[in-house]
């Protein structure tokens, strides 16, 4: 049966990259043999890959496996206009990332809001100086991305972009879902928020109509003259749980204890960044005197903002494209869990390739900001899905995503 | 603790909102909004296994595929007597644990050395207690582990030998070792350190000769008064790096420190637990003076010991048979690394079934004493083995290790 699924997995895995299933690497079969029930009295080396034997590395892979890294530039339709306290906009644009390997091919993005600093310009810059052929298999993951890390400060989306694809190649490689590597339940996930624009009284409530079937939790953006008046508006048509997001957007600490004080009164749940982002001494003043926790957004971006963050804020929200990736996240979500803060897991506007990662590793963190895919209108990829409320990862391997036939890249 | 945890806060953020737990979104329609898909290319669900439908879990296993825990006490007979400052002994009593899931087999140890509190009969007490039907897969290792160490207190090396055998089972069944999951390369692991045991000067260097060949550095147990004679004697014979281990012998920091400058001038190059594991203020000035760095063994056990050592020892000593197992010391190690601390992968005198999942996660470490194996006369497992100085992990998936027919468990 465990023989069976694992074939249907790695049929499923061809398929996704558009190869027949006999063209699937030999290495990829190695550890079968361990499937096996250990019969007594077989000695070790008998049951070794045959690159065992030799000093090959990485469950018997092929020792020169090399990788080729490859991108294309796409831009995301929005399907409606976005607006935070700043600007607005009508598209985001993406890089879109494979890395193939031994006929297997992962993928991944690097998504770029405007304000981020980085574009599509500056990944294809930073991608063309990451050279993969110096490692001998993708299984060495630590040193790869140790690596890719190293070859510039910042660029953190472009440096996700290449941890997400290598995660799915060595997904695929190995035949699992990333959860199931991680050891969490797909289905354990908080309720992802949805998010209602900045708009008048009417559009507010007719999208608030909109996502009632859809969505557990919803998320306003708060910051401006308008807060009252849209939570008001929200309120007129459902009870739902809100979230608030105000993007720094309080000045003075006094005057955001007064806000938070309303919003619970409102039936606000949580509240993210609330005030500039360095104004760290104010923030956990207020998160001492909050009655509803606060989460780090522009406050947090890597793991290693993460310790000075203990007694600041309640709680972080881990993002792919801050914090360079799936490896890092994992590694942020484990260290806030054991500082005692609070995680949840957000996003940008992104396609189902990036929210597909995310959903990976998300399970039981305490809320999560996953709406990125669903609020863009040509989504390249198929992948995790939105069911009762939450983003649920799929049960393919890797990242658990398929390309669809129009993404060409 | 993931499950209360999220319980608590559920029900906090219920009561934050005025509503009542029962009121709270159900969450009725499974929306596909956004993310259904195209109508050219080939559709997602098409690809996933039946489970993956119906809402099937962990990769479309069968939603029934139980675990069974068995258990079996275990006397490793040592090929020397062993003796540390306080007592000498000539066995090591364990106990093995195997995780049946539809036919296939993990294994685990808890080693039991006696200065630790737990006892084959504890161990055995503990295990009865676990429940591992409750779980309808064995990927939920974060549920399942949560569970487990939530049983009772303590009991941290039966808490380990449930963990070891289910990461060797997952593995087994995702067939990949459990390196390429972490992302390692398993040839880059620090050289093991091999003990010369406190004896006199002619076997101590009839003991060191003998080690030559098969290890790079050698450690030897200190902090009594012995300490300058044996490190004497072990120079004598081979100018290798060696580390010590003080067990908490040294009472008195300026002692401590004109100690280890002598050490230092000998060519040690590590310090292991210089004095008691509670005289946190004296290490912490000791390791500030130090030439040599000072890592924790007594005064670090778990993930959530390490976060108040920052500032007191240069590095910790993680062991399988303290921390709970695979999964915590993988946490430990990331959170160590992330506070900017050294860290070594240590042992009990275990098999090589405890000792090839510790192979699985060290690669990158700064040091490591693997040698618990070695020091058997009665092992009863082939896994990981020595190689030119340094533990190797197998290839085989999950822990990497195949019993000997003798070990009948």
């Amino acid at each position: 049966m465990q023989y069976s699924r694992r074939h249907f997995i790695k049929t499923s895995a061809a398929l996704a990259t558009g190869l027949s299933v006999a063209s699937l690497p030999a290495g990829v079969n190695a550890g079968q043999k361990g499937m096996k029930p250990s019969s007594s009295g077989n000695s070790l080396s008998s049951l070794l890959p045959a690159g065992g034997k030799t000093g090959g590395k990485a469950g018997g892979k092929a020792p020169s496996a090399k990788m080729k890294l490859s991108w294309k530039a796409y831009d995301l339709a929005l399907k409606h206009t976005f607006t935070i306290s700043g600007f607005s906009r009508k598209s985001t644009p993406v890089v879109l990332t494979k890395i193939e390997c031994d006929g297997v091919t992962g993928y991944g993005e690097a998504s770029l809001p405007p304000y981020l600093g980085e574009t599509q310009a500056s990944v294809i810059e930073f991608l063309k100086k990451v050279d993969l052929s110096r490692f001998s298999t993708p299984m060495h993951m630590e040193d790869i991305l140790t690596y890719v890390d190293n070859i510039a400060i910042n660029n953190s989306a472009a440096k996700a972009s290449v941890d997400i694809a290598l995660h799915d190649l060595v997904g695929k490689m190995i035949g699992a879902p990333w959860h199931n590597m991680y050891g969490l339940d797909k289905t354990e996930v908080p309720d992802t928020t949805f998010t209602i624009g900045i708009d008048n009284d009417e559009v507010v409530k007719e999208k608030t109509r909109e996502a009632l079937g859809d969505f557990n939790i919803l998320k306003v953006k708060v910051g401006g003259p308008d807060d009252k008046r849209m939570i008001k508006a929200i309120r007129s048509v459902t009870d739902l749980p809100l979230a608030v997001d105000a993007n720094q957007g309080w000045k003075e600490r006094g005057e955001a204890l007064d806000m938070i004080h309303w919003l619970k009164e409102e039936g606000i749940v949580m509240v993210e960044q609330p005030m500039p982002k360095l104004k760290l001494d104010d923030i956990a003043w207020l998160t001492e005197e909050s009655p509803l926790p606060i989460f780090a957004d522009e406050s947090v971006q890597r793991l290693s903002d993460l310790h000075r963050l203990k007694g600041v804020f309640s709680g972080i929200n881990i993002k792919l494209m801050k914090c360079t990736g799936m490896r890092e996240a994992w590694k942020m979500r484990n260290l806030a869990e054991a500082l005692g803060m609070k995680v949840m897991m957000g996003c940008m506007t992104e396609t189902s390739c990036a929210i597909s990662a995310a959903a990976q590793l998300y399970s039981g963190m305490d809320f999560a900001d996953l709406d990125g895919a669903l609020l863009i209108a040509n989504d390249c990829f198929e992948g995790a899905t939105l069911q009762n409320g939450k983003i649920i990862a799929s049960d393919l391997p890797g990242i658990g995503v398929v390309p669809k036939k129009e993404t060409a890249i």
